[in-house]
């Protein structure tokens, strides 16, 4: 069992935008568990505020260092509660903050995250956090692209679904992600269900052969030809046949199209 | 005005994730609309399904053309019915396919879909969409990044953040969207608020002088310090002067640290 904790000051809306589908469906089968730890409960004055103009002046307020400490404190705690880890020896999990400084996500991440028993992840808002206590507790920055947004919770929420589908058995078939997008760093082949026609559009009559040898290999030269035409710095790295890196050299000097 | 339309199957998921903070409250002011289309309202079978298996094989469902369309032409309607677009010249929308066969989505295009008056968001889930209804409606295939999510709806969610923020009136200060993150093409400078000592770490001095000048050459030189360190591919785009072109290569050769 995985168990993600999200330190934000909007817990419902990543509660909420996480509950429904596969990975609502993951959690009620206790195959991972998603817990919202707001950081406003862990405010220190009065005014239950969390934020406060920063040193040396600019727009915006920034998240405090305490509040967000005393929230980590409380992840922690919760941790050592859980059943996976009573009695056994303690472990500092990882926390994640998401962060345009941070290095940017990708499936290798992702898969390399999907091996941990519990992954903090710590939200930003306004104009960020005090560094300070990003010194104290953040082990890894990772960003999700270079894009700017009004918060950590979105990329907070991407992050636990791009993991968590790789927690076994949280796919119904274990067998889809392996042979899906960036797997191969090769993208997918175009696919079409019923009808065979529509909108005058045929179904390409291989797909409807049922000879199955034909079937993949016309769908591996359609992933490699969009590829080549889409994404071609993915290619490199890519676990290519002499024959389709000569194909993707034709297709490079628009010999073919 | 500018107008939202996500034609997903999961519209919860994504009003939850979007209708708090800054995005929420700028919605209930009137300045952008979101709406969330469900496809499987134009189910047109009995059993309200819009999956059926690929031709050809292989694991998982895939969502069919015809729900999928009669979703885009429901949105295409509403448009002609939004005050701004009655008795006006039509236009087809741009309907921006989540895929990671799309172009990487970074902050330049959050720019350019700002521009636009309505912005359509197609969301895939299980294995995709058939081909022919995104030859037919799709005009631009956009992916937030190198991962694979359980659907679209997380990466339509993460644009329309990205671009909300940048209309005008969305943001509280309209200086903040300019002074940030990638604006530059430089990683922002840490922050530091309320207590000058938290954990025996100290604001930094500069901070505390009251020096503006002082205060922004520090900044700037944290801002390119970080960047050279964590993102040096961003620094080749960032307009920087001689001196911090040479301050960089002294970094690089890591006489300072």
């Amino acid at each position: 069992m995985m168990r993600f904790y999200i330190m934000t000051l909007f817990p419902e809306m990543v509660m909420g935008g996480l509950s429904t589908s596969i990975i609502g469906r993951a959690a009620e089968k206790g195959l991972l568990s998603i817990d919202a730890v707001n950081i406003r409960d862990y405010a220190f004055n009065k005014h239950n505020s969390v934020d406060d103009y920063p040193y040396g002046g600019g727009a915006g307020m920034l998240m405090q260092a305490e509040p967000v400490y005393q929230a980590y404190e409380a992840v922690r705690e919760k941790i050592r509660g859980t059943e996976d880890k009573k009695g056994r020896e303690q472990k500092s999990p990882r926390v994640v903050y998401l962060s345009p400084q941070g290095r940017t996500f990708n499936q290798q991440m992702a898969e390399e995250f999907a091996k941990e028993q519990e992954l903090v992840l710590l939200c930003g808002h306004y104009e960020g956090i005090d560094e300070r206590v990003l010194e104290e507790i953040v082990t890894d920055y990772v960003s999700v692209g270079d894009y700017v947004l009004t918060g950590g919770e979105l990329p907070a929420m991407v992050l636990v679904d791009a993991i968590a589908r790789l927690v076994p058995g949280v796919l119904h078939n274990d067998v889809s992600a392996e042979f899906e997008s960036f797997q191969g760093h090769l993208l997918e082949y175009p696919q079409y269900s019923r009808p065979e026609v529509w909108h005058e559009k045929r179904v390409p009559e291989v797909l409807l052969s049922g000879h199955h040898a034909n079937v993949e290999k016309w769908r591996r030269r359609q992933s490699v030809l969009r590829t080549a035409k889409l994404r071609p710095d993915l290619l490199e790295k890519a676990d290519l046949t002499e024959e389709e890196k000569s194909f993707i050299e034709s297709v490079k000097t628009n010999k073919i199209s």
